[in-house]
């Protein structure tokens, strides 16, 4: 059942994210217990893992994505968490949520900094 | 009239993109010509210009913000264009624009895709 | 006042959702009582009532709209509910939310799910 | 089968609008011709034609929407037409626009403004 | 430190919105202290400033803008505050929230109502 | 390098669009070969041959979604092409676009209109 995408997905995701595994796990188990499968594998093991772009970088386009479209801000926050896991510092993370005032708006910006300012007082 | 904002930011914005004062002169003259104002100034001498991001995360983090809202395709190509003048690889424009598949869906990420082929294409 | 629309609509709403009207016009009241009869004389009386679609195969296809847009948590989850009254499986539920992580990415999916858990946990 | 509502959203949408009922019968007859009363009876019949906004005010507030959504670009044209013939002057549609640089990022606002300088220029 | 746009900007923000500075600066000192600045420098003091249009036509674009997009709620209820305070009637915000229905959908126009009945019960 | 996965992914999509493979072969080549594993993989693989929904159920639902976030016409076509190819009928894709209108607004509603239209003109 574990397939070697997951294994490496697996490996890709723990290391911004250690517990992310047993927290999707109990999250989805009730409700589509395939889709802790399919996170691992497909952004994981798939897109993340690969070479090309390092992990620091991958995290701000995330956040970067995420505060553009503004309406995930518990996976806002995971990624906020990733990014500094991931070795990003508090500034490169705020330059990119800021920057996003210019292509998402001001509202938008906005909120991106507070959910880091949420992340970053309970770190 | 033209402020330090102004000079600052237009330094910024030729870096990337020589002749896109011109350009948006043109294209604003009859339209709002303050907005050149605005854009050099805002975007570039106040966002861009700021220390914490170098020029090439900071346009892969437009790239991924454009290719999720999906809705500006001729200012992804721009930034596309600019990503390469700011010294980023084929390799991690694209990459970018894949994980854009993650966050924001396949059909946006393969619109970004198509936009820097023809980019690409040009060059 | 009470169109003939109005009456068609509310019959159409009133077989997914039976205690619409009252909570509709209790939420309305204060604020804009005419939307009440908008909600139930466009979405329901015009465009749910009209042959050619199921009402199963209507409320998945919203589901999906929403879950897309993903700044509606709460239709989101009246509209879970509806799809469950209209004799939807939660099988069917589930994987349309999950069909979503491919057009609107996997974090617009996951709010999905999280709404339907919470639905599902309810009933 | 035209309504009361229908006759009262016709007089309004053509007063902005002169050719629109025509133009959309022929855009609809093939693919949807149900379409045209419903975009005449709600939009029109039911929302324009409310006391409390001034038909100059509401067509700017569409403007606001359009160029905040970014994907309609054909529908936005046709409502910066429309703001002129509701009296809007020029000058009120490219603040409109402008402004929404603020809520919708540059790329949209600019967006807009293009499709004002193309309305304008055909004027 | 302090520019003449930010004078400029700060004058027109308070005059709708009177703490915002303070409440701004709070939030946002330990996060991105020059935020504040760009908030009140570019919206208010670039943007909101100009002449063409009124701040209460300016506020309502504002409304129809954020209920579009529909990721913003705080921001949402700050600005229906602030457009009560600019002169506009309860009335006037109701029918800009509600014309939304047309190009937002009904759901982000519900949730522009909710957050309306929310403020105007505070008042 | 053909995985398991690929081949059923490419067995369900070439049931709804029999030469896709090779026009995404060649569309993708030069940009981003991998995508095109990645797109039979992982919304064909491991998605649309889920059992709980019927392809015809998929399709509709992938034109709601498209048709919502409004951005990717091309993708909306050729989905609407698949939805004739997996049984729907003229009158069922018509309905689930007609549909969007009340979450999407009619302007988006409008554009997948036309979309079909033009594929159905073609057919």
């Amino acid at each position: 059942m574990t397939t070697e995408r997951y294994q490496k997905g697996l490996e890709v995701l723990k290391s911004v994210d250690p517990d992310s595994e047993e927290r999707l796990k109990k999250l989805l188990k009730d409700i589509a217990p395939d889709m802790l499968r399919f996170i691992v594998e497909f952004p994981y093991g798939d897109i993340y893992s690969r070479p090309g772009l390092g992990m620091k970088t991958r995290e701000l386009l995330t956040i970067a994505s995420l505060v553009t479209s503004g309406n995930s801000p518990q996976q806002l926050k995971v990624h906020i968490k990733n990014a500094l896991n991931a070795g990003c510092t508090k500034e490169e993370i705020v330059e990119t949520i800021m920057q996003m005032a210019v292509y998402a708006g001001f509202p938008s910006a906005l909120n991106g900094l507070f959910a880091a300012k949420e992340v970053l007082s309970e770190e």
